[in-house]
């Protein structure tokens, strides 16, 4: 296969980069994975992503130039014409507003065209994965944050550029205080950022926990959600409180989403509903089921089908299709 | 004007109906309004209908079989090609299915075309009223319940049938019970039919409140938006309090609606909303502010422009366009 034909995808997250190469249909040909710097500032990052995607462009036996292009699904702000982003919590020092597109051009001498990270992976659910038999759905990504990206009439639904924040649907007004610093939110219960806030408080209070022991033995230094499965199968029973938390907030506000648009499916896909897969797909479903106002006909509810490279497969969606190269956009 | 060019609009909701007589450019020529019959079942609805429709049509100078054709607007799930209503809540006996527009046919001898009374009234402020100006926004009929009609692309979003239930959002897990049965449902704090069952409790209860003896000395046997709005401008303190709450629920749904599709704007109409009118939607537009995720770009707030005959000129919209008059259904 001509390397015109490849092309490259990197899905940015708050923990990790994840770096592919797909060819013409799709698949993944190699890939590579590295953590997110948590320290510097958006250069650092970008660096990180062009060498994750330099890693797996050799995997390969291809050089990044030689591909089609680089799409990119990232958090914060996306101006896909300006390829900015803007505002990336959870990412070092991305306050303001970073050129990511023309830097990742510069690194990697190939064009590159940037996606918010929740829309690409909903569009590539929504084209190659559990989304394909319908017209209409909800993907809802749950890790760090819990993102949501709205499909109507099989187009995503952007409204004015911000729609999918089902994260910050509120289920308990005047309730627990959100990383985003408003009350009530989905995520304020089920994100895993405010997850881990929430142990370390029980832990500090003197709460018995595992959680924070399986950190250390794996080498980690936040609650992965490799973390929280290993503890709920072990038993810890505030790993087990947080989550049943965690999955009734999804549920209700899940529930009030499919409550206002009557949508076909809803995708469980993030880090976290990836990693606890099918069985709390099915308990996100019974804990929708007492809010449904059309209780007798509950969509139909799915595990993500693309797994942990979701992301970035949606990512290479977003990459400039080989007529926008120029000579000049290839030589960098 | 040919009175072929008139057409009936019937806005049936669970404390009056509304009829109306309007012309080609949707002005209203004439109107006539009675209650909703308490008791009884829907055969004696219907009657009720057919006479308000009379009365509005001889206000007009014309006889009902005159009109081109008569819309109706009415609760619970309607069946427009069958031309029947299911499970209307808050109507008599009308727990099973209807055939509204044939029965209304045989009393009016005039082609009846059948709509969602939310969908009509939201349909009605798209085209005539308050959304002329957007391409995308909800309107919040806040009322006995609270009803929601989605508009995507300058189209009423209908989902599988059953969209726009912004009511039945949640806003407290496990809070109070909904008039639907379910929890922490907007509805169960803002709907006018709970806010008078928790009314009739802090009375019970030995609260002092003017709430009841309004209704009394008006006349009333429920708790009418316009006793709310006296019992409010009488500084009454559990009206306060309960419209307070009413107003929390609501901007906490509504803001959880716009976090989760960002529409342009948002329409409050609605026996309560327009009764208590521009005040209210400015408090409600400022109990949105604090949960939107997006607040430095909140959607714009109006009152529903069509005010009281809304839904009864969104009915008339529905009612069956001249071409489909054949002489058969003309004769009756």
């Amino acid at each position: 296969m001509a390397a015109s034909e490849l092309r490259g995808g990197i899905d940015l997250g708050g923990t990790k980069i994840e770096a592919i190469v797909v060819d013409a249909t799709h698949n993944v040909l190699a890939s590579a994975r590295s953590p997110t710097p948590t320290t510097g500032g958006p250069a650092d990052v970008a660096a990180a992503m062009a060498a994750a995607m330099q890693k797996a462009a050799t995997a390969a036996g291809v050089e990044p130039h030689e591909l089609t292009g680089v799409g990119v699904g990232s958090p914060g702000q996306v101006d896909r014409q300006a390829g900015t982003v803007t505002g990336a919590r959870n990412l070092p020092g991305w306050e303001g507003t970073f050129p990511l597109a023309a830097k990742l051009e510069a690194l990697l001498r190939v064009p590159v065209g940037l996606g918010n990270d929740v829309q690409v992976a909903t569009s590539a659910e929504l084209e190659l994965g559990a989304g394909l038999p319908y017209e209409n759905l909800i993907g809802v990504f749950w890790g760090t944050g819990v993102g949501g990206g709205v499909v109507i009439d099989r187009k995503l639904w952007l409204g004015r550029g911000g729609a999918g924040e089902i994260g910050h649907m509120v289920v308990r007004e005047g309730g627990r205080r959100c990383t985003c610093g408003r009350e009530g939110c989905v995520e304020a219960y089920s994100g895993r950022g405010a997850l881990e806030l929430r142990a370390r408080k029980l832990h500090e209070d003197g709460e018995q926990t595992v959680l924070f022991e399986l950190m250390r033995e794996h080498g980690r230094d936040r609650l992965s959600s490799s973390i929280w499965d290993r503890a709920l199968k072990a038993h810890d029973k505030v790993a087990h409180e947080l989550i049943d938390r965690a999955v009734a907030a999804l549920g209700a506000g899940i529930a009030s989403a499919i409550n206002l648009l009557d949508l076909e499916a809803v995708i469980i896909g993030g880090g976290l509903g990836l990693r606890l897969g099918q069985p709390y797909v099915e308990r996100i479903a019974n804990a929708m089921q007492p809010h449904l106002f059309a209780d007798e006909r509950p969509p139909r509810v799915h595990l993500a089908a693309l797994g942990d490279l979701g992301g970035a497969i949606g990512a290479a969606l977003v990459a400039p299709p080989a007529a926008t190269r120029t000579a000049g956009t290839a030589g960098g």
